[in-house]
């Protein structure tokens, strides 16, 4: 028996299961020693409305340039709440282990989670942890849920675009896909190339204390990338959306795997980045604003909400042509969160 | 392609993502068309200390006598918010799905937990889906998460056990365990032995109400079975405990399964059982008041906290004797939640 992997035994409740937690798991996510144990968490009083929300995680390769399925797992759900104008809180950890799933490895994205929870100002408060046999699922699998308290009055959601309203993003797109991919197949060209993922609340915060009630939407263009969310919104806000081509960041190295690839960028997945949906006459200085912030400095704006049919994307090109923008169709990069 | 089947592509966050979502994943959960759909759900507020906690479900096979992975998930959730005295409000739900699920067996669960969610007084309000390939999951796993209000000022948790105080179980022991187990087998003896899996939520209201701070600690022998959670208690209050093996209610059919497998129902997990600690003055009257519950009719004190080493916990045996009670020590039932 290998004491460095993860037995059918650690997930029993038993014996087992009571040693990985005090030893491993919950020192290593709490950074202490484990406290008293019950079934649920008690949380502290807090005044405003709460934002509750969940995600599951199921990246592949678990570690990947840039961060691990830990740190994601930690950054998606922050930014979910993030994305409502709420302040994260409180995070649940869920752990789907495979038998034989190394030890080791599980301490190093423990780690990573909690080092990202510390980071983004969130407490891991409450978990569980489950194990299954040998090829019942791959390795691991996190699903995270969060909640946090909204501290203002803004009406910040999906349907709230407007026209006029500019679209800026906080930097480059599709870093975070190309990422995963080029970890996951070994792809040279990919190196150099990290991941996006990042909590971005800080970045709302400075955001929301900028835009007051000029900023109508936030969302982060994750899966599906900022193809998806944008159509997302125009159907949700039964607005018509203009996006520039030449106005989209995009790295250098991300656009080169694309090409190679015959991937676009606008449809590969982000997990640090977002959209915010801005009345025009802030749109400048929010944008400054934007730039200040570590999580900014390649911030632009790459669109607007015009008059036209409500749900309709279209794309300016770089020779002046429009052409429609829609959804991801199938599924172009399988895994990627 | 067959249509009846989940796809890759439903977990791209794309256009099959939505459409999943749209047809089939909101309208079954919810009962309702789906709403505007946003990163994270809004909470009415509440008055009182807030609970939270989360769980995943992996369980083999996802359909047994009793339950499916979908009502599981949510009696398992609901039970541990229930277990610190709480009302439980609000669910999310992560699914991981592996290609190639059946998309009928998934509404059949996703069904299932939303009449779980509705008998509970509970509303599902947030949840992601994911899909992995083929062979990399096995069907679907499911991790709850939940919120509940606590409307009182016990206390009531793990560490509370106090010496004298009688030990409650609402009914039969080892039902959940055996049924999967059987379930899974195809054991012929385990026919129409059923698990006991269901929402503690109304019947720990009632016992909250009968008690008052007679109640010491709630917990649901879940994983590791009575004798596993007893043992945690023990530890956790630093009491003695003394189970008395006659008093244990057990099925007959489950206790003839057991035997025939060298299983100790004592080890064997529950789904809609707890352990009521109350102090020995109000014994009577809360086991009367169990009794009178739906979910209690075979209600048993089946122990004592006593003097003695802190952590111990022994059995009188049937003959007179005494010995030991330890944890669960290996994984005798593999993916039984």
């Amino acid at each position: 028996m290998n004491s460095d992997l993860i037995l059918l035994g650690h997930g029993s409740g038993g014996r087992l299961s009571h040693q990985l937690l005090d030893e491993l798991i919950i020192p290593t996510l709490s950074g202490t020693a484990p406290a008293a144990r019950n079934d649920a968490a008690l949380l502290e009083p807090v005044a405003g409305r709460l934002a509750y929300t969940t995600d599951s995680f199921v990246v592949d390769p678990v570690f990947f340039p840039g961060g691990t399925i830990g740190s994601l797992a930690v950054h998606g759900t922050v930014n979910d709440l993030a994305m409502m104008g709420a302040r994260p809180l409180w995070l649940s950890v869920g752990l789907i282990l495979e038998e034989g799933f190394s030890r080791n490895d599980l301490q190093l994205i423990l780690t990573d989670m909690r080092q990202a929870a510390e980071a983004a100002g969130v407490r891991i408060v409450t978990g569980d942890t489950k194990v299954v046999p040998r090829g019942k699922a791959d390795r691991i699998f996190i699903t995270t849920s969060g909640i946090g308290v909204i501290e203002h009055e803004l009406a910040i959601h999906g349907a709230n675009a407007r026209v006029g309203d500019a679209i800026i993003i906080n930097g480059t797109i599709g870093d975070h896909g190309i990422a995963v991919m080029a970890g996951r197949e070994g792809i040279k060209a990919g190196t150099g190339i990290r991941s996006d993922s990042a909590a971005l609340n800080g970045l709302v915060a400075a955001i929301v204390a900028e835009a007051g009630d000029s900023l109508h939407v936030l969302r982060d263009p994750t899966r599906g990338g900022v193809a998806t969310t944008i159509k997302e919104i125009a159907g949700q806000s039964a607005v018509s959306i203009t996006l520039v081509e030449e106005a989209l960041p995009v790295n250098p190295a991300v656009r080169g795997v694309c090409s190679l690839l015959g991937l676009d960028p606008l449809f590969v997945a982000n997990e640090g980045k977002l959209l915010a949906f801005v009345a025009a006459d802030a749109a400048e200085r929010v944008l400054t604003c934007i730039r200040q912030h570590h999580l900014g400095v390649q911030a632009a704006i790459i669109g607007h909400v015009c008059e036209g049919d409500a749900g309709r994307v279209r794309m300016e090109t770089s020779v002046g042509g429009l052409r429609a923008v829609e959804m991801l169709a199938g599924e172009q990069l399988p895994r990627i969160c």
